[in-house]
């Protein structure tokens, strides 16, 4: 399809642009890697625990993802989950930082439950400027630029608002199976039913889970347990379909402190975020 | 395609290949309505509670299916999702019987979360013969016959075999949120993730969760709370599979019972069945 004259304008006014779209040939090419990964036999090994899984090909796309960016743009930072799963520091500094999920939703991989997404977030002085996730075997393109919009396959994104008694609220269960920390899941989960929400799921993948809020087709996430590069991208295509993304404390979203509340309004996240009770995981930057 | 000279003999071969044929067509219709109907304004009603939703979709959906099949087989019997919830009997006599779920996963549908599927399945002398689901949104068709296999858009299924240690489980909430359901629901779950496996995921769909489960993308799948009409049609996938459907008291099946545990082992399914806690939800045939 050519660029019409709108298109070219709006290229033209994203000082981004050539990275944005060096993300989306990216992630589409790493979804193609993984959707044939899907088809095969899989190395699996553990990272911080036995739930906590990664595969080679978790390894072989960020390789992929991070060379390519690298050669192109080589004054930038980056931080990626097998980097940092393998020692480097998470740090998000004033310069251009690429954040980088190869696979989100590894253990869906790993049993080949098909709700699996490369995410590409990239962030300027600290702020998020644009997120790029795939989901790889349906094959949906998410995308939101800082000031321009989300769109999935093209097609513009926004929320839908709703009351929190009527919700459907999205969550992950989070790498951590100790007894502590499984009530401390469960008892959130009973927090949020108990409020009327018509249903909870748990789809294996943040980053989806995300994108389905931002499709309308959910109306609050909460998570204890991810990491920055589940919230990355996301972060930016929640807000850029009118949502809001903040801290579980009820304060601005902080990147790295390895838990968030997702809503469509701020009312409803501020209802969510009362709901729960913490759970500390620590934080990316202090690993 | 054209039919090749394998399929006929296998249509000839089936005493209720017309049904089979039948079912199949009007699983695709139902899916087209329904795809139709996500993308408009819906009126939503409650059945027995807050969260247990219909539409009037669930309804012009059931009422098609059921008037085209009582019109090519007046002889058969049907017990079907929104004919039960206005008071009709399910009963399920030896006469040909067709057990209808015009949209599994109303919440979803409600919410436009597009995990939503139309189920029917077939029994004949009290045997589920076949059944047809279809993923509304992903455009799967699920089908199993009897000792002929089954199928997702023509590619077979087959169970994969795995350790409840490494297992992905698949559960759903059930329609019942009082204290004491909600208590039990979750400590299922917590003795679920205890025992090691690797994760549970709610869809939202009870009938598309076991169909990820006879394809392999699962390992396990149990719950309380759910009737006849999600369970007929699967039922048969799964067995055809290769997998085991179950009661959770560790008998066989019983359809009306309104629980179920399913695998693709006897050994896998006995070990979830034991880490559960019974919640009764009372029988379909007794309402």
């Amino acid at each position: 399809m050519k660029p019409s004259g709108e298109d070219r304008a709006a290229r033209a006014g994203g000082p981004w642009e050539e990275c944005f779209e060096a993300a989306v040939q990216l992630a589409l090419r790493a979804g193609q890697i993984i959707r044939k990964a899907l088809s095969e036999e899989k190395r699996v090994s553990t990272k911080t625990s036995a739930v906590d899984l990664v595969t080679e090909t978790d390894q072989a796309v960020e390789a992929l993802i991070l060379s390519e960016l690298q050669e192109r743009f080589p004054s930038h930072r980056f931080i990626a989950e097998e980097a940092a799963a393998a020692g480097a520091k998470c740090v998000l500094t004033p310069s251009p930082t690429w954040i980088v999920d190869p696979i989100d939703g590894t253990c869906n991989f790993v049993h080949r439950f098909p709700t699996v997404a490369v995410s590409i977030g990239f962030a300027v002085n600290q702020e998020l400027e644009f997120g790029v996730i795939y989901h790889c075997t349906e094959e949906r393109l998410y995308t939101g630029q800082r000031g321009r919009g989300a769109f999935c396959n093209g097609q513009q994104l926004q929320f839908r608002e709703t009351d929190l008694s009527k919700a459907l609220v999205l969550t992950e269960i989070g790498p951590r199976r100790d007894p502590a920390t499984l009530k401390l899941f469960l008892s959130n989960m009973e927090r949020l039913l108990r409020t009327g929400a018509h249903g909870v799921r748990v789809i294996g993948s943040s980053t989806l889970a995300l994108c389905h809020l931002a499709s309308g087709a959910a109306d609050a996430y909460y998570q204890f347990g991810l990491h920055c590069w589940d919230l990355a991208a996301a972060t930016v295509i929640i807000r850029e379909a009118g949502g809001i993304v903040m801290d579980t404390s009820g304060g601005p979203l902080d990147l790295m402190a390895c838990r968030v509340v997702a809503a469509g309004t701020r009312e409803m996240a501020t209802l969510v975020a009362q709901a729960l009770q913490t759970i500390n995981y620590g934080r990316d930057d202090e690993r």
